[in-house]
């Protein structure tokens, strides 16, 4: 089956199924987490006490950790809900956000990859980069490096995401200019997307809140976070594509990408969808 | 008085008040909920230290606690506040979020129902069941149970919503697709609002806001409920009725919610409210 | 240099440089404020853990510190960030929001005001009547008190601001109806916005972060706190300008600051500025 249809299944099912997607993440996008996740056919569930993770996992079809504002306390609810996630074969994302800016994020980051088997981690290319142990130049929690879309450094990129994917068993999903997706085996490269997407907080945080319903829905990572890094490119497109171009601005462009994420059609990733496999 | 043009004079007061509505909530949906305060006409302060609550409340007119996001802090300074609204006679209303999908919550939410006299409690149905004690499926923080429009499982919630008001002497508001408000004596149903409500993060949290302001501006409690309620299920509807079909979503949606309830009108009230009494 | 010139320039510098602005904020407002940072070309990144807050303030070009939802974990970093930020010469902003309310906010916002070198303080007629020690009737996190547009009510107000700015050697900005911005010598009477502001939360906080983009971007602190209180003013009435009369609202109006802000232009700041130097 060709790989757009296969989304396509995928998007169905996430809507038939609706699957509970427990997040432990920071207070600056959660918001809108919740809202795509509902957007897309998902149901959320923010909950971060020790007094109640391992309960509340046990209900969900998948689990979204995401570092971004970090503190002792959601890290161990991060370390004992992962791990209980393992225990009863609900997948897990990682979000590494920031990983590379502080020591505190990087060794986070690292042990929770270390002591949690995850499904899929979703970064841009800082992040990845510091999680592989490659220094990396991080500004705050935004990416100074970017995937070029071409040439030699983006041939050495996707040896080091495979090499990431191959040496923990998951799937490595680098978001920027350019997506890598791989399992360290299949590769895939998506170019979709818009660049001012940059200036909206938290389009990195909902892309993993959308890998976090397909990974619910279905029983194949790769896809699963080909789907959403697909799914929140298209929809990056139509919002630009939907301001009105003297007035609108950023504003307007997360309302647009919720709202093309609720109505993201089979027809849309037919025609917009620019996967390469390799 | 008809009951519409108690709604409405109700809502006046609100905007000449203009109430200070406390509120310990979640970190979710905190912003929207602070703007539909705003929107309505009241005031919204979020302090959960305990180190202040107590003198926060002290300067309010009606205390929200919200346990979306609960932990051993807030639960707390719930509690803390809570007695001391109680103290000062200030109103209190509850939203058990999630009770009954972690023991922690249900916990939690039936010990500040045992500690805190509270004029209204808000919640979806599975919930409500909770805590009157009823095993409900809750999954994560919706609800799977819903109230159906007619037949026999209607009399039941109508009477476990009674129940539960009469028992704690408080005021039990249930809001699904259709909504009972009921002091244990009066019961209002409420049938506003559209369905795609649920696809947006916070429009039970939002709805427990603009209770909180109407019980901040007069002293019915069954009536503050019934206009909250009200209130929200048709800015629901004219939200609804606003998108444009092709291209708008769940994202335009919570804008024009807010929009709505910003330039609520006596006619909207008077025309849209369908409420039945019994 | 005339003072737009100024500012068209300061902006300039803001989209080129791209500061990392550190902000250790409330939970209601976070994601407006990131929000609004990337809008205007700065880069934004919340921390407040202790474990990193050093780290990252080390990064960054400025430090926002808002304490609208402080508790003793964000004030411990607060300060800590506050005082390396110091020993780096980075550039400290303080929103001193609620002071007055609780005793907890006075004392605390006044604790920050002696113990971190503050380069401005912005913050609303009757926080910065507290930090200044007089009494002020404080409603929530809102002010009570506004400052009247003329009058000698006005000319006491301006005294009261200068005279705190000099005894910590810093900026004083205080937003309202019209705003007032001074070093302690030269003092800056700014008439821009529009009442409706008021009735989103967060414009304040937006406001401080703006400010903490401009002074990131440039060394003269006074020019900042101008900059950033002119470009919210102008957004907003733009903002207001852009409700389409009949169903808009507060929710489209907070949208439509942001792509005010996204797209501030020369010709808005010459056009539209109402500064007045005294």
């Amino acid at each position: 089956m060709e790989i757009n249809k296969k989304i396509i299944e995928l998007l169905k099912r996430v809507k038939e199924k609706n699957p509970l997607v427990h997040h432990i993440t920071n207070y600056v996008t959660v918001n809108d987490c919740a809202n795509i996740t509902l957007a897309i056919g998902g149901s959320p569930v923010m909950a971060e006490d020790i007094n109640e993770v391992r309960d509340m996992v046990s209900l969900a079809s998948s689990l979204v950790i995401n570092i971004g504002t970090l503190n002792s306390k959601s890290v161990q609810s991060m370390l004992v809900a992962g791990k209980r996630a393992n225990k009863l074969k609900i997948p897990v994302i990682l979000d590494p956000v920031g990983a590379g800016a502080t020591s505190y994020r990087t060794d986070t980051a690292k042990r929770i990859l270390s002591e949690v088997k995850l499904a899929v981690i979703r970064g841009n290319l800082s992040e990845i980069k510091t999680l592989y142990g490659v220094d990396s130049k991080t500004k705050g929690v935004d990416s100074s490096d970017s995937i070029s879309a071409n040439g030699s450094e983006l041939k050495e990129e996707k040896e080091m995401a495979k090499a990431l994917a191959s040496k923990f068993n998951t799937v490595v999903a680098i978001t920027g200019a350019v997506d890598i997706i791989t399992d360290g085996k299949t590769l895939y490269c998506v170019e979709n997307g818009h660049k001012i997407m940059a200036k909206v907080t938290g389009t990195g945080c909902m892309c993993t809140s959308l890998i976090g319903c397909y990974l619910g829905a279905g029983d194949n990572k790769l896809l699963a976070a080909l789907a959403g890094v697909v799914s929140m490119g298209i929809a990056g497109e139509l919002a630009y594509e939907g301001l009105e171009k003297n007035n609108s601005g950023t504003g307007t462009l997360k309302v647009k990408i919720l709202d093309a994420i609720y109505n993201l059609s089979k027809t849309e990733i037919i025609e917009r969808s620019n996967i390469n496999e390799e």
